[in-house]
Formats: structure tokens, sequence, C-alpha cells
């Protein structure tokens, strides 16, 4: 059975392609746009803007662009520890509305670390050896 | 004459004093707790998290929140361009509607940049220059 | 089984009657004059209001409320391709935020479509050949 | 099977556990507070404050915060029909919209009660008898 | 000159004028509604719900809105304690991005009652000694 | 003294050409594909789609988004009142929350046609004998 975060990534990619397939072009270059926003640019590393990204949707209080949000932060090396303390900001800064969406992140974000662990041990524990020792978000 | 930052500064203070005058515990510890958010720590830079909070509060679109956050991210160091780019997330995230506020962030962050250059050359050439060869948003 | 389209509707249908069962003159004249919104006349077409009131609900991201539009906008004689631009505006007014919505969005409107056409040729196909010849959104 | 408000209770306790196990003090003292934002106190009783967070729920629509305002006005001894005025104010103010959410909490409410009640009568006449002779959301 | 409670109440009133002057009859009816919906009811008196305006409105962050719920909470016998309570449910709900709402709600409230008060002793001290004493938000 | 209106265009235009000048793709991408959402397509005519950006700015709640469409729409030859019952159908959908906003751009709309028409008979007769007989919102 697949995973959440598969499952996720699986709707996503589908329905991404049945959008690209109509011939709408405001709509393909907001696409592109979308993409070109989090690369590696001169003043900010991709890590630092994958945690904008994760931050503002957050805040937002899109569930489907927090998971997004979370597999690329792990894809780009940030750590679960880091991610979380970018969420905790968002926690203030969004009001105690966030708790729900805090809840399925962080759900999400365990999913994501089982699924790439496959012998993983306690989360908790992991989160923290993990986190130990690295302290940057970014380049 | 006071300029804007230094006026949204005042009115800040005056009105911050206000409110902690007022005997209630929840907003006093949501106040410090506000304050302990951006702090250096562990996982993330002091730098990393304003930007965080920046794009948070351009997205939720509160003005008074992105000034804040636009004379922290200076004080911490982070270059206008930097700073733009991160905003370049938040325009992204939370779409055209996100335009109004950007035009005064920018407003807002050329005034304190002239308020803290007293010969200040073309802002423009400015933000270029002060930028080229800082990349990184983080220690 | 029942398409989602179908369930969406039932459900709607069984929690508007227990809502309007409660005796609240505030809730019922609201439901009201929600429903008198968008009906027919002298300044706008129920068309145009479809996609008003379409649009609204993207950019505000209420899955729920985008689903009823799509299916009275199909009801009102708008093609896919029409409502497929009127989204266009919405994500880029509510920005990249609003994708999940548009994916989801996108999914019911080509379940509707299939409930709809008993014997679809590819859907794609379908979409692009209704909207040819059609370029008004309202009468 | 566990009803709805039963398996709403216990995810948000599971998670809950996982995110204080995180060491992030922000979080912590967040969730604390806003355990605290809602005890009685000398100004205004914990049921008034009850229906502040349902309604600032149903106006941010975030649906698992209604049901957890919902169930605990319910513990605080508000009746259904109070908590239903209370939400016909969130409809006014935060628009249609809301809606989709009032169907949610409306269905989430009358499964507390029918949790609560175990040979209920009809849930229509059990609200209103129920409200009838009450007139006060709080001390 | 006049205050900014006077000058607020002027240009809502009339810009209220001007649009009920539009015949509209979807307009109208709403803003009937609206002023029904914070009457005295059966089930929730008139203080309450305006502290669910005032909340609603906060963590909407809509700043007309907040002042017009401001002073009807006073008109209706409410004490600057009891909304200021009020608030610091709004401020946890909604967080940080609430605050500078929250300083110019503090602003108006602080000016509607030196409106009111001619020979107005310490502002501070007036918020204490009138909240003494009071600690039922409704009938 | 320039009226609202000029004074919003112009400051829209020197912070567009500011953001515009600084070196950053994104953002430059996003203004053009902003510019692009509201051209007459093949599927909706530039009126419609101007009405759907209004109406999007105004349950988002932007006041120079707002003032932006209305201006605009007026441009496109859309009757005040057609506008207005646009608008009428925002109320409805972001609820009282959005009245505040409805004030600045009826008061708005009422400049601009002040602006336009220099011996400028009542605004009320004004709104309702050029709406008389027009009754399409797009071509």
């Amino acid at each position: 059975m697949a995973s959440r975060p598969e499952e996720f990534a699986r709707y996503r990619q589908q329905m991404n392609e049945r959008i690209l397939s109509v011939d709408n072009q405001v709509v393909r270059r907001f696409f592109a746009l979308d993409k070109q926003t989090y690369a590696d640019s001169e003043h900010l590393s991709a890590q630092t803007k994958e945690l904008l990204g994760l931050v503002a949707s957050l805040v937002l209080r899109c569930d489907d662009c927090i998971a997004y949000h979370l597999a690329q932060s792990r894809k780009q090396g940030l750590t679960p520890a880091q991610i979380f303390e970018a969420m905790s900001v968002g926690l203030v800064v969004g009001g105690s509305i966030v708790i729900p969406h805090l809840r399925r992140a962080v759900d999400f974000l365990d999913q994501l670390e089982s699924d790439e662990t496959p012998a993983a041990e306690g989360c908790e524990l992991h989160v923290q050896s993990q986190s130990a020792g690295e302290s940057s978000a970014s380049r």
C-alpha cells in the first residue's frame, strides 16, 4: 500500500500533468515560475527558499503545500529539527489556528522519515540526533 | 520630521508599552514568546528566522509586520538583495494580491537604507552593489 | 457507487436541510440571500455571477465552495474552457497556494464531465473541442 | 468503530504528544499559552471564551479548531442552541465561504450529542428543547 | 477637530448611506441581516455577540470592523478589561500577525474612553478600576 | 491637488518601476504574467476577467487591488451598476468583513466617475441612468 507521502506525490504529479495539458498559457507560465522560485540563486540558497515556502504555506494553512515543501526540504538536506524550528516561527506568526496543520505536518514529516529509513530507530531520538551538530539552514 | 521607519518604530514602541501595562498574562506571555521566536538558536540563524517572519508577514499581508521584519532583517545584516529575493518567494506563494504590500515593503526598505546612509548614492545601484558578493542568508 | 460530485451534492443537501431545520432567522436569511446572489439580473448574467463565485471561492481556497460553483457553472452552460480560464485568474491573484485547490477543482470538473457524458471521449480533447467557438462567459 | 469525535480526539492527543516530545521551547510555550487562554478568568467566563474561540475558528475556517471548540463548549455546559447562534455570527462575519464549515460543524455537534445521549430522541427536537429556558452564554 | 472615533463613525455613516442608495437588493438585505445578527436574542446576549463580532474581526484583521465592535461593545456596557481579555483570545488564535491590529484597537479603545470621559484620569488606572468587580461578559 | 485615483495611479506606477528595476527574474516574470492574465482571450472577455479580478480582490480585502480593478473595469467599459453588482457577490461570499472595503471601493468608484465627468450630475442618478439598458458584463 502506498504511504501518504507516496500517494500525495502521485496525485500531485497526475493532476499537474492534467492541468498542464490544458492549452492555457497563464497557468503554464505560473507553474514554470513556481518551479523557478525555489532554485538556488545568487542571494539565497535553495534550502532557505524551501523553508520560506514551507512557513508561508503553514501560515496560509495549505496542507498540500506544506507536504510538498516538507518533502523538498528533506531532499535539500534540511534536518527535521531545522524544519521543526522553522515551523515554530509559523506557529507564532499564524497563531493556534496553525496547530492542526502543524499536527499533520509533523505526521507527514515522520512518514517521510520512515519511508526513507528502512530500519528506523525511534522517531524522536532520530530527530534529535540528526539535528545535533547541524546549525545552518542554508549554505 | 520623523521618517516613516522612525514614526513606525515610535508608535510600535508606545503601543506595545500601553498593551503590556494591562494586567493580562496571556497577552504578556504572547509578547515574550514572540520575541523569543526570532532568537538565534541551535538549528536556525536569527537571519533565517527573520526572513521566515518577513515572508510569513508578506503572504498574510500585514504591512506593519512586514515593516518590522524588514528593519530587523537589515539589523541582522541581511542585504537588500537577499531580502528582496525572499520577498519574491512570498509573491509567488501569495499571488498578485501581495503586490501592493510588496510596493510598500520596497518603499520602506529604501527609506531604511536612506536613514542609514547619509550620503546615499542611487538606491538601485546601492542595492545591487551591496548584494554582489553576498550569497548567504544565514550563518 | 456514488461519484464524488453525487456524494458532494448529497451531503450538501442533507446538511443544508439540517441547518435550515434549526430555528435561527439569521442563518435562514443568509441562506436565502446566498441563493438570490447568483440569480440572473439586470446587470450581470447568472453565468458571470457563477464565475465570480467560483473565483472568489478559489482564492479563498474553499474546496466545497469551488465544487458547488463548478457544478453550477456547468449547469449554466459555461464550457470547461471558460471555467478553466476563469480559474487562471484566481491562480494569479491567489498565488501558488491556490494550486492544490486547482488540482482538486480540475479533478472535480473532469468527474462532472464524465458523469454527464456516458460515452465520453478523451477529456482533454473534449475540453478543447467544446471550448472552441465559444468565446463569451455571459449573455 | 470510533465515532468522528472520538477519532478526532484520539489523533489530536497523539499528535500533541508527538509535538511536545520535540525539544522546542517556543512550541511548548505556545501550547501552554493556548491552554491558559480559555481558562475562567476575572473578566470573562470560560463559556464566553470557548464561544470566542469557536467563532474565531469558524471565520478562519479551520475544521479541527472548530471541532475542538465545539467539544469544549459542550463540556463547559453551553447548549447546542447557544453554540448554533454563536456560529450564526461567524456566518455573517465570514460570509458564504463559511457554509461548508458550518455544515461539518453542525454534523460534528450532532455526533457529539449522540455520543453523549445513548437513547437520543430526534436531534432537532433535542436541540430546541435543550435551548429553551437557557439564555445565557456565560456566568 | 473630530477625534478618530468620531471621524470613523462619520465616514461609516456617510458611505453606508451611499451604498444603500444603490438599487441592489442583495446588498441591502445583507446590511439588514448584519444589523440583526448582533441583536439580543433568546440564546445569547448582545454583549456576548459583540465580543464574538470583535474577536472574529480581530482574527480576520479588519481594523474598521474592530473599531465598530469596540464602540458597540462599550455601548453595550462591556468594560475595557472584558474587551481586552476577549482580544487576548483573538491574539492567541490569530497569532502575532494580529499584534498591529491589537495596537490600533487599544489605541481606539483608549480614544473612545477619553471621548466619553471629559475629566479622564490616567487610562491604565481607569481600565483597571472599571473592570474590577465586573466579571460577566453577558447577562 | 491630485485626486485619490490620480494619487493611487502615480504611486503604483512609481513603485512598479522601482520593483522592476531590481534584477530579479521571478518578480519580473510575475508582473508580466499578471498583466497577461487580464487580456481578452478566446474564452473570456477582458470585461469578465476584470470583474473576476475585482471580486477576488474584494474577498481577499486588498484595497489597492480593488482600486486597480475598479479603474480597469471602467476603462473596459463596464458600468458602475455592473461593477456594483459584481461586488455584491463578493460581499455575500466574503461576509460583513468585506463591508469596510466595499465602502472605500464605492467611494473610489465615485471619485473615478467625478474625475471622468467634468459636469457630473448627482452620482446616484448617474449610476442608475448609466446602468439602465446595459445588461451584459462581457462581449
